[in-house]
């Protein structure tokens, strides 16, 4: 596990890893382009300190709050930030449960890289949480200095539409890296989201239309889209159950906005009405340019208590079977051919990579493979995603590597984790004798720094 | 394939396996823990030598009478007890048709390791026939000496509701294994299971209360879950077509079971009564501390005229695609975080287990993940599984390998195969950097020996 | 990539790959059996001169042309014959969005093995044009020359069920290979089918029945069926967006019938016709035992503008999720066990595989496992194609290798790429010491000759 090993995530076959060797040192420099993840840009713009390890670490990454609390840990104390050496405890004290997972993959590759630690097993939970929190006052660990230190080229954040985008324009300057916001509308759209009648009431208020006009809506969302694109926004993210869109007749869709913002809709209608806003979302990208993210196919705050307890992203969004084909039709019918229109899709349904994604975008010029989402952002998903999509799509559909985190510091480990698999990917067809050494070598480069450019348009 | 090979199973990187031979070398002597299956107490208990080969190794075991018939052998001289050298023949003339396959596999390593015999195709099906059936008369070859020739701690049956255990009571003392009954009570809760009508006619007669008392029903269940209880029991198990589940007021549910015990509900109204009672289940399970094992997504029976002729458990019940997510949400919202609950949750839908099982499993602590199941209990499913659940829920979620069998022989040989597999799974992540050699070694042990006994409260 | 590697597709494991090597030996050179496919029989019958590079490899393949349609190129272009250097322009310019694609390894193939070409990208479009050209003014490279080249000992055609069948009579001499008509009644039995009105009028046509007379309608059928058998015909092929199967009663079935012929149906109503309908199929292939070969999950013209601008079969079929289990249960019902039906599964949606197809022919002994199709019939869909399915039905339920294809020239190719991934897995089962050497020889050899002559009668 340790990041001594040179050939770590490397295929096993001795001449085949000193392929991906060669292959991954092209690309090891290369600079870090992350264009969707949910760092938050207060913390970039304010550049203080971190105040510990479990703050840093821990806290905000669901990832490994989650498994934690699957064995055992009480989700109060993990969530809390007033007893941070009992939330440090318990990771190091149960840091075999991580073992063969990609956040204990780059939980690791931090603790080495950063602190210098290769077994945090080894020590006791207080050593290293003094040693971490030690290097923390550091003026090379504030948070633009390690964008300076990461290589962190671009690096796009994901904002509500109403944000004022102050942290953004404040780091315009100051820092090589670029920073971004994403426009993230979901409560605005989206009826059965817990915040969509708050969220819509701000967003009229914003305009100063009346509460229910629906045209007004419309106009004041690409209106925020408008100042995010003025504020160097690129893309707008939607995060969705299932991925349904539906086009109603503006008359239809006016009544039922009508009533979505009284509260008076059925599960149904909530629905129909929140298809139908996807619909107008790529109508929107279509026009503006905004690049389309789409995540779907999750159960967002499984267990009600502790979404009651707890607020959302505390670990219980579980996947459902998701498809695409069906439900993006009314999408792709309207824009699929539309010059200029990006739709990224990303899935945790593995299920749907060779039977729907791959196959959408070996057709549609507007498709593009996401990176592996979520659960799927390891080193074995990552395999079977490649293997899964490149036979029908190649790897020029695809939309380069995302890492999608909030875990400021596992964004090099995460991008290395995808450039050796790609590199490991690349060697095995190149021994298999499917593709030359020359065309794998252009590939790696194009798959990491060229794909990104394209498909966000940055 | 044979078992004079010490690498089988093993990955073919020289490093790699030799690494695998190291870890399965940890193991491979354990003893087995076999906290669920299906072999008949009575045949235990009563220590008969074993008729002859075809009653051992083909008639109770529907992954072998299955095949044969798909090529051709007639079902009903298979499941016929009057000619079992015929039906030996149709084994060995056909043995090619087992090549790669798992059963092909186990029988494989129990010629061998039983009988000696290396390759059964070979020899003639009056010779094998004979060869073996002289070894069953031996004194070593009996059940219980077998059980202990095996080593096997713990193995468990499933067992009807209302059965009186007798085999159990007697075998609790005599053998080194400890014999476990597990209650088993589809027949009494899913009004859509061809024995409804008979099994809970049958309960409210044991119990005294009259047919249609929906609280003297669920007191009976309640009592003969306690029964098992007092009989060693330490789980009880649901094979269900879909893991759906709901809570019904129970007025409600009361009604709903006065008509469902006069047979007058329709399909949907069977499958929410069913649906209810799986969430009651689980309640019991949250009070008494039985392990509640899930097995979900089969079609039973799928031709309904072998099923007429030949009875269930005859080789025609075919997967369905299955979810859990939403399916679970109300006994997860109920019990998920209740202490002390434990549920294992079985697929035979391979998707489930990066897209649900995986994720419930590393939020829940109640959920754990089964091993591979069925048609999925083969090598290279079994690294599917792996592949698949240890990147998001780690090792540490899981049940331990379960057999899960009829097929008393191939016990052992099945347990092997998974701790083959493991080692060799668990080599590749040291080889790959992703694990410490250290760490493998302990982890291999936890899997074989810990997590069976954590999971199933052994 | 290079044909000039002796060991493409092999495993990378040394010891590995030299046993894969002497399995595929054994097949190299064995005839070509290809029972399903679309190339054009008049195309063969006629045996003029192959056009031009583009007519002979883009304009007809719409797994090229929908890949260079993805990135931008002109579908328009591509599918007009009257450009040809234009649109062989824009395969040679983006050659590398083939790379690690299953056409682009064919294409190789067939530039090295049948031009001489090793690096298309490394000659300008024109040159390379021009080589082809000159090539296909050659003897030896006429339709029925190649026939012989390839060594093509039957080759199946899929034809309209009122086709005359004039070029498959006019070949049945002359050439060395058998070519066999396939019946594809799809617009004649599915309402759903956009030809579905003037198909059943031709037949009406045809037959002298009224058009709305059912029972007429189904004689047509047979007669048509039965002018195919006599003209050699083998099978008959089913391509379904679901496999679904429904038993109307004659009553009900005549009456949708004669609104379906007046277009008065609606959706589920042409469902339910077309259920009815490939159950009636069933029934005629369990009478005149052609075999009924099912490709099941495709949403056919997804992209409404491309079909009514450019046609079908124009590169947006996409994948659906897609399940067999109760979708067949109707028609396994009734046909499952009689002998001599045979029924072979397709499937674009590999979940099926593990799931559900390979579970049906391990019972079922009129269940075949078709190859992995379409966007499976892949180097590494291949792969998972065996490690799905081998481990519950074995070898020997498979149909054998079908290569499906309009595009002539990549018969041998494809045929060879299946090859060496069933003797790639097979080397690795024996190096996993899961088969003996003796097995693998002996299978390898089925896999290729036996299993396709027994699927389909030959």
């Amino acid at each position: 596990m340790s990041i001594t090993n040179p050939n770590r995530l490397f295929p096993l076959d001795e001449r085949t890893r000193e392929l991906a060797r060669e292959l991954h040192a092209i690309v090891e420099h290369l600079p870090i382009i992350s264009p969707h993840g949910h760092v938050d840009p207060q913390m970039l713009r304010d550049n203080h300190p971190f105040p510990n390890p479990s703050e840093l670490l821990i806290r905000h990454d669901h990832y490994v709050t989650r498994l934690l609390h699957a064995t055992g840990s009480d989700l109060g104390l993990l969530l809390n930030e007033s007893n941070p050496r009992a939330v440090w405890a318990e990771l190091v004290n149960k840091w075999n449960v991580f073992a063969g997972t990609a956040s204990g993959y780059w939980l690791q590759q931090e603790f080495e890289a950063l602190f210098g630690i290769q077994d945090i097993a080894a020590m006791s939970p207080d050593s290293s949480y003094n040693l971490i929190s030690a290097a923390l006052g550091r003026p090379e660990m504030r948070p633009q200095a390690l964008l300076d230190r990461f290589g962190i080229e671009v690096l796009a954040t994901t904002d509500d539409p109403l944000s004022d985008l102050a942290p953004h324009s404040a780091l315009s300057s100051g820092t090589g890296t670029r920073i971004l916001p994403t426009f993230r509308a979901d409560a605005y759209i989206d009826p059965s989201n817990p915040n969509f009648l708050s969220s819509v009431r701000a967003l009229a208020d914003h305009s100063g239309d009346p509460l229910d006009d629906y045209s007004g809506y419309l106009a004041a969302l690409e209106e925020r889209r408008d100042y995010f694109k003025r504020h160097g926004a690129v893309s707008a993210d939607h995060g969705v159950r299932s991925p349904r869109t539906l086009a109603l007749d503006p008359d239809t869709a006016a009544a039922l906005y009508s009533r979505a913002v009284r509260d008076d809709l059925d599960e149904r209608e909530k629905d129909v009405f929140g298809a139908h806003m996807l619909l107008q979302m790529a109508g929107m990208s279509s026009r503006d340019g905004l690049v389309m993210t789409v995540h779907a196919g999750v159960y967002r705050n499984h267990h009600s208590d502790t979404w009651r307890t707890h607020g959302p992203d505390t670990g219980h969004d579980i996947p459902v079977p998701t498809s695409f084909t069906e439900n993006l039709r009314p999408l792709l019918e309207a824009y699929g051919l539309t010059p200029g229109f990006h739709l990224i899709l990303f899935t945790v349904d593995e299920t749907t990579l060779s039977r729907e994604i791959a196959p959408l975008a070996g057709f549609y010029p507007s498709v593009f493979i996401g990176a592996p989402w979520w659960f799927l952002d390891a080193p074995d998903s990552a395999a079977r995603f490649r293997a899964s999509t490149v036979e029908t799509a190649g790897f020029y559909r695809g939309s380069g590597f995302i890492d999608d985190t909030r875990a400021f510091l596992s964004i090099p480990a995460r991008h290395d984790m995808a450039r050796r698999g790609d590199a490991a990917f690349l060697a095995r067809l190149v021994g298999e004798g499917r593709l030359s050494k020359k065309a794998a070598e252009q590939i790696v480069v194009d798959v990491v720094d060229r794909l990104p450019r394209v498909a966000f348009k940055l």
